[in-house]
């Protein structure tokens, strides 16, 4: 019974953060208010104050959970997944609110007074060891600090994609996603491996994270 | 007297953009109200009415004039100057506050309902135009397309200063440029001028825009 209840509880949080990402993701966090977040999710207000104080503090969760409905590329490990992963996050901001309302909150939280750099680490560490395969599979230039890498495309990516969000509405981004690569591939990777690298988004085939 | 008159209009309208950025700067966006940007400016409320309808309109005049009190560094053109720019940009982030207002005000725009690109368009304009010079001097590889790469590492460094923002104040934004451009230049640069660049801070010899 007590396990029941606590997958209960696990079920009505995930369901009241994704309801916090389609009402952030709808109208921004200014004009987002925890009775909407209520409606939207249909459980009652005693239940999001159970699991949450603030609209501060879902922000932080819808930040904190961006990846939980993300799917990520099947294929080969190493810098070709590195490569597909960004492209793909590139994708799925096209349809998948929970990781564009992370992303967009990760992005703005200083204008309402947040500075919370857990979207950041989560995505430092999810590419560095995927850099760390590539490492292994002698992929990098000696040049090459996995980590210090990491967080610079973590940075770079962030950047270039709220450039796109503001000129082009996300459109160019796979785009804009494959000419960062182009221009970072030479001072990363080792020059055979470099023709071998593809620039375009994988196929559908994926599997769940 | 016309041209009196208009000369004080012009002063009236920079002093209230630098008190809006001040009042930006300290409170944030959702926080900062046009009575508050009124007493910092000491200007009447129809002074800023006669120029500026909103806080939203306040808002894209900083994001358009981020660059007005900035200094260039002096020296040589080409791209020795274009890693120079970005890298005194991190440094006057410490002390410019229109510059530091301007940029955060592009980044969390998004928060308040703005989806405006001059700023970015500004930063794009002024790196291309440097970028056009390190061309002229057999700077750069063939495979560079400088005004695609001038967008990109407006997108780049946006993102890379947001970071450094979140995760420490700023403090180590001129390493993480420096850190950009070690893994930018071997996709960017023939590869004997990469010896003679420098990726630290320029002397404090500088000279207005």
């Amino acid at each position: 019974m007590a396990q029941l209840k606590q997958d209960r509880a696990l079920y009505t949080r995930a369901k009241i953060i994704r309801a916090a990402a389609e009402v952030f993701d709808d109208l921004g966090f200014a004009s987002a208010s925890l009775s909407k977040i209520v409606n939207r999710a249909g459980v009652t207000i005693g239940a999001v104050y159970f699991h949450f104080t603030s609209k501060e503090e879902l922000a932080r969760a819808v930040m904190a959970e961006q990846v939980t409905d993300m799917t990520f590329p099947a294929g080969e490990e190493g810098l070709q997944l590195v490569i597909d992963i960004t492209l793909d996050v590139a994708r799925q901001l096209q349809h998948n609110t929970l990781l564009r309302a992370g992303i967009r909150l990760a992005v703005e939280q200083g204008a309402f007074g947040l500075e919370d750099d857990a979207a950041y680490s989560l995505w430092t560490e999810l590419l560095r060891r995927q850099l760390a395969v590539a490492r292994e599979r002698g992929e990098l230039l000696d040049r090459v600090d996995e980590r210090e890498f990491a967080q610079l495309l973590v940075g770079a990516y962030t950047g270039t994609q709220l450039v796109s969000q503001i000129t082009a509405g996300h459109d160019d981004l796979t785009e804009r996603i494959a000419t960062l690569w182009y221009y970072f591939l030479p001072g990363v990777a080792v020059p055979e491996v470099i023709p071998r690298l593809r620039l375009e988004p994988a196929t559908s085939d994926t599997e769940s994270f």
